[in-house]
């Protein structure tokens, strides 16, 4: 190890994002992005911030965002707290309120980048298996823990838990923390927002990288007791005064106002996603119910690293993860009918050519 | 404290920006921002950006403007490291570099974020005296450290510390990092990217918020050996995948394109620079010697708080620091010739009145 190093930097274990090809012309089905570019308004508002106020400092506390999300939501803004992309505001959450004594619990399958804040910060991690069919039992997370974290639907699965059960166990895990990570909620999910008045331990963090296609911008934020936000500010201000520039407040606030490019952008992911399930059980797949803008499938007759691997030749690019339990399954993210086609039409000639 | 927090929180002292006034008709020369905006190469490079390609992620890496900067400075890419603003990187340097036994120094008088950052990291921190003139004596920095750290020209006095001294402390300081922090450098000092081929423990931290007049896009960088970037990736793959959304890559890259824009603004400054100093001399005022784009000025007769509250009444806002040995002073940024000369008025008003 470099002796300069701080003695943790040889610890860590980086999380690896799926590939952003240089190439255009592939169909990229392997990172959740939306099918459809952002609302016209967006572009109009960024537009509009676009021009000689860049030489100065953007809005620390970006006010105006968390006070359109805060109205969206019927919440207050100090109850809002935003940051560069949802993964950003997480790694913020794992410092700010999952270092303690206790280990913090999330599913065996999930979000990878959660035990990577855990090496990050020295925080112990405990996975808890989810179900034979990849749902989440919350009774499960009946133990003692330092606080627990989990996507809904969860990643990859696509597998959603009804907001009753996140009740359930805010009801019962008083002690610590329940980090709901909703970056695909608004593809067919309720959001626990609603929740947040009520338990005081209950922090909901959303992106607007996926239903508001705006991955491009890195814009997420955070829902939770006054409490919570709190401890999250001090810690991004003890970071870094100005996380989110002014192209990407105005872009974001646009984003809230446009709901009904949002209603409808959303609506196709959903019917397209209706449409791709069928596809690919007419192909023989085994597709887990996904309330995300992607699908969890597996064939029971050809192994899914060489599907990926079909795939890619045919110029269509899907998430392959080597992790027990799940090796045998794709990732696809839900793509325009084009895409969708695309995939399928690949798949057809991957699956006969055997 | 709030019992969800992590142990830490309790104990930050947040950084506190300067104040980002939400009234236009302020003239503001209290952050440092360029008075002129940023090269129209950079708005058009951001425009031809902008459009639905935003639901897409951009490129974790950064390549392109990693590549524009390694050309720019005549180094390679894998020596150049880029973030959310010189801030985040200075975060993540601390976090890489700084986690060591023995203590971090850093001047008294100086960027008032090192502290904060380690108060956040579990730092030690030791300060380290300026002169009675504020200059930086290398040979008090010969003492046991875990690293060492500076602004050059330090801030907030404007000082530059000679490209020679700083060679002469690396020569001398073998074992740990020395992070210099050159935000400032482009108005009148020379860089120290040029000695990192030749010291495998020098950090330079540059920005694009100050030369570039782009802190509204929220883009630094750092330039150093190889072994030294490894570790500042490392953390930063586990942290946030993607810092730098896809307008600010493109901006970043077309500001380093644009190098006679560049010199163009930054001469400027440096002119009007020369004509503010000599103003606030007429005036009575004691300014110390200046590399950067502010000055940092006292006054005789007046108290510098009732200055700075004074000179807010007439829409003019500078920074005022209620800290030891500096306390008497005024750091004012170097603005346009209409806006140094609104300053030089309403100070004219100011002392005339009492």
């Amino acid at each position: 190890m470099n002796p300069y190093w701080s003695p943790v930097v040889g610890t860590l274990v980086p999380y690896v994002p799926g590939e952003q090809p240089k190439l255009s012309n592939l169909v990229k089905l392997n990172t959740n992005e939306h099918p459809c570019g952002p609302s016209p308004r967006v572009i109009e508002a960024i537009q509009h911030e676009l021009g000689d106020a860049l030489r100065l400092y953007p809005d620390p506390g970006a006010e105006r965002l968390k006070q359109a999300i805060a109205d969206y939501y019927g919440v207050r803004t100090q109850q809002v707290f935003v940051g560069n992309g949802s993964d950003e505001v997480l790694a913020h959450a794992f410092f700010a309120l999952f270092q303690h004594s206790r280990p913090l619990l999330f599913p065996d399958v999930t979000y990878s980048f959660y035990p990577v804040y855990c090496g990050l910060y020295g925080i112990e991690g405990r996975t808890v298996p989810l179900a034979e069919d990849f749902s989440l039992r919350v009774a499960d997370y009946l133990q003692p823990n330092g606080g627990i974290v989990f996507p809904n639907p969860n990643a990859p699965t696509g597998r959603l838990l009804p907001l009753a059960e996140i009740e359930w166990l805010l009801q019962r895990n008083r002690d610590s923390v329940v980090l709901v990570d909703e970056a695909y909620i608004d593809f067919g999910g309720e959001t626990a927002i609603g929740l947040v008045d009520r338990y005081p331990n209950l922090l909901v963090v959303q992106t607007l990288s996926k239903s508001r296609s705006l991955a491009g911008l890195r814009v997420g934020f955070a829902v939770g007791d006054g409490g919570l936000i709190e401890a999250l500010e001090r810690v991004k201000n003890s970071f870094n005064s100005y996380p989110l520039d002014r192209l990407a407040i105005a872009g974001a606030v646009a984003a809230f106002e446009d709901e009904a490019y949002f209603e409808r952008s959303r609506q196709m992911v959903i019917d397209e996603r209706r449409a791709l399930v069928a596809g690919l059980e007419e192909h023989g797949f085994e597709v887990l119910p996904s309330a995300a803008n992607f699908v969890f499938a597996r064939h029971p007759q050809h192994e899914a690293a060489r599907l990926a691997a079909g795939l890619r030749e045919h110029g269509v690019i899907v998430r392959h993860f080597r992790q027990p339990r799940i090796e045998q399954y794709l990732r696809i993210s839900v793509g325009s009918t084009q895409q969708n086609a695309a995939l399928l039409n690949a798949l057809e000639l991957i699956l006969t050519e055997r």
